[in-house]
């Protein structure tokens, strides 16, 4: 079989699933478009000799029995859900790299010894409910069915209505599978970091930790005429200060730590009037838990040393405060191989600085993830896209990696 | 007569026009409760034996004839209207001021050599309908009349309609007085400056020019997590630089230029999206010409520099360019040497930061301004206050003043 158009057709065949006339997807969660592709899905597991299972809430596994240890299971899949108006490969390459590639190697190698399972997860975008992560959380056991209960979709549909209606129920089991001996996922980068430094493959050593904070500034407001530099307390300009001093800060410690001011608002916010109060939003990620914590501590005595040079009070609220995930080191390097044996020197071992269900399985399995490039770093969007050549590299790198987890003793 | 106590009465007796329970007045430009303070004020005027004159458009005069120059006038006031929940003094004490320091004169010294005047304007905040200066500009038939036709208050009432039902009507009369031989505006700081240097009076020397921008950066909205710094065009860090590399550079300038960055508004001002987008104003103010355009040039070097590095796109929208004006330089003198005889060193020689009657008069005539402090620098609210020791101080210094240019050859 060729590859390239094995992918070819498939991904033409599932963007159809939801697939809109300007490009890309929108495939809500047990949405009917949802429904017909994971009803598809099903049918082309089945149609290259795997063996298919859903669980209650929706996700779908189609297995490759491994000779040997047919109980040890190599995993790799992502989600089949998008966001509304989101690409045709946010997700579902995920799904599609892993089929290609068992296919692939089923077609080359025929049974392997460690069982190869691909796995398409019901959610994980967050897009049709205000819930993310339910079918990398239902895999484990860890979603709580009350969060669910009483949340609707944009159009009022209660989600447990939509849940049924797309023929599928809560969890009944508690019990976790153990068998899984490995997860590799793989997916778009959504950034640009790939492309500009022209490699093929990221292998993915983490998913970063994540702080975010509002801030908020009170001074004076006052007379922008009347009031001379030396009587004010401008928090804009203490924003400003802040802001110039943190991004410095962040520019010299380096990638990938990242720090943002997205979201900037000043009171009266009139151009006569020196702003009395402003309420800002930072956003700062770092794959090493402890450089995050230290960066914590230097925004902090920032706000708290340009605040008290300016005379104005500022209240910090940290509302958000996630660790980093560390992919497994064993895996990272098996994927590094397989990169170097694929594509030689056009990989670069990163960080994502986006989750991932990869963040809820790294947690109880050995788990590793890969990117292919985004152009231009678009996604969750229409025009999300990724070179064939990038796409077909990212399946060949995955098949060495799966072969060499389900094919070596 | 006890200037004090005299003050005392007439503030409390004009403040009952239009005040307000809280404190304060709302004394809007053609309402009943503008209405009945002229019409009392034009009483008054007449009880310590002015003659009184209205204009066309309701600007009031009270004239003290002079004995050997009665052609040669010298004239004292201010507005008689208030902003929607002003105080008590701004504009008013300006009128009252002068009314007591001429009774006083009066009292003291008989008739004057030179005519005395006090001057009541219609308006000057433009805070009924969207028109400013109108008593001022009407004074020196620069209003033209097709400005207002249109316009509306609040309650949909027409400009000319509130114009013809309190009485008055249009200019009729094309030819402007040439008797004025000098015109003083006392006037409430609106800041703090004088307060803060334990000064009591303000010797206004000019009125700042000012420019205005809106200035609108583009860059690229990315991804907060997935977007390296080095990959980053972030307008609100570019936005940052300018703002605090400019404030340095105009604290290092230093008094009286004052640059204010009053309204900011980043695209998408989202908490997780690098702001691919922002638009912010400018406002810069300075007494000297030459310094204010040599910093306007700085302000647009120091935008064109940042965001060249930054590779962000700029463009720059000067919309206000006023001129400063300048007090007349005799004037000056002859209201500091007053200042210095009934103050000692309490005064200060200063620009005004803000706009005032003074600015047309000053195009005409020989002008001059004073100021007495504002109680935390309050104004436009209905607890703007100035100290009644500062006010006496402000309508002695004011009688001196008033003394020096009528009663002196």
């Amino acid at each position: 079989m060729d590859i390239k158009t094995t992918f070819e057709e498939l991904d033409k065949l599932f963007t159809s699933f939801g697939g809109l006339s300007q490009g890309g997807i929108t495939r809500l969660l047990y949405s009917s478009e949802w429904k017909e592709a994971v009803t598809q899905l099903e049918k082309t597991f089945k149609e290259i000799g795997l063996a298919t299972q859903f669980d209650d809430v929706g996700n779908l596994t189609g297995k490759l029995e491994g000779t040997k240890y047919p109980d040890e299971v190599i995993l790799s899949g992502s989600h089949i859900d998008t966001v509304a108006e989101g690409g045709h490969l946010d997700g579902q390459f995920g799904i599609l790299s892993a089929l290609v590639a068992i296919q692939s190697l089923k077609e080359e190698f025929g049974a392997p010894l460690r069982s190869l399972e691909v796995l398409s997860l019901a959610e994980e975008e967050g897009s049709r409910f205000p819930y993310a992560f339910w079918g990398s959380k239902n895999f484990f056991n860890l979603a709580d069915n009350k969060d669910v209960e009483d949340i609707e979709d944009a159009d009022g549909i209660n989600f447990v209505d939509a849940m049924h209606e797309a023929g599928f129920d809560f969890r009944k089991n508690t019990t976790v599978r153990n068998d899984i001996k490995a997860f590799v996922e793989m997916h778009i980068e959504q950034g640009k970091v790939l492309e500009s430094e022209n490699k093929s493959i990221g292998v993915v050593n983490g998913i970063v930790g994540q702080k975010r904070y509002t801030v908020n500034l009170k001074g004076e407001a006052n007379h922008a005429g009347t009031t001379p530099m030396g009587l004010r307390k401008d928090t804009v300009v203490a924003f400003s200060k802040i802001a110039t001093k943190l991004t410095e800060r962040a520019e010299e410690i380096g990638d990938p730590l990242v720090l943002t001011f997205g979201h900037v608002v000043p009171v009266p916010n009139t151009v006569n009037v020196v702003p009395g109060e402003v309420t800002f939003s930072i956003d700062c990620r770092h794959i090493d838990q402890t450089i995050l914590d230290q960066f914590a501590e230097e925004i902090e005595g920032t706000i708290k040393s340009i605040c008290e040079q300016s005379e104005i009070e500022f209240d910090i609220d940290r509302w958000m405060d996630e660790e980093p995930t560390l992919m497994d080191d064993r895996l990272v390097k098996v994927v590094e191989q397989a990169a170097q044996k694929r594509v030689g020197s056009e990989y670069k071992v990163m960080p994502s600085g986006a989750g991932h269900d990869s963040q809820i399985f790294a947690k109880y399995v050995p788990t590793a993830m890969m990117f292919v490039p985004s152009i231009a770093g678009i996604s969750h969007n229409v025009h999300e896209e990724t070179n064939i050549e990038d796409l077909v590299k990212g399946i060949e790198v995955l098949k060495e990696t799966l072969y060499e987890l389900a094919y070596k003793e």
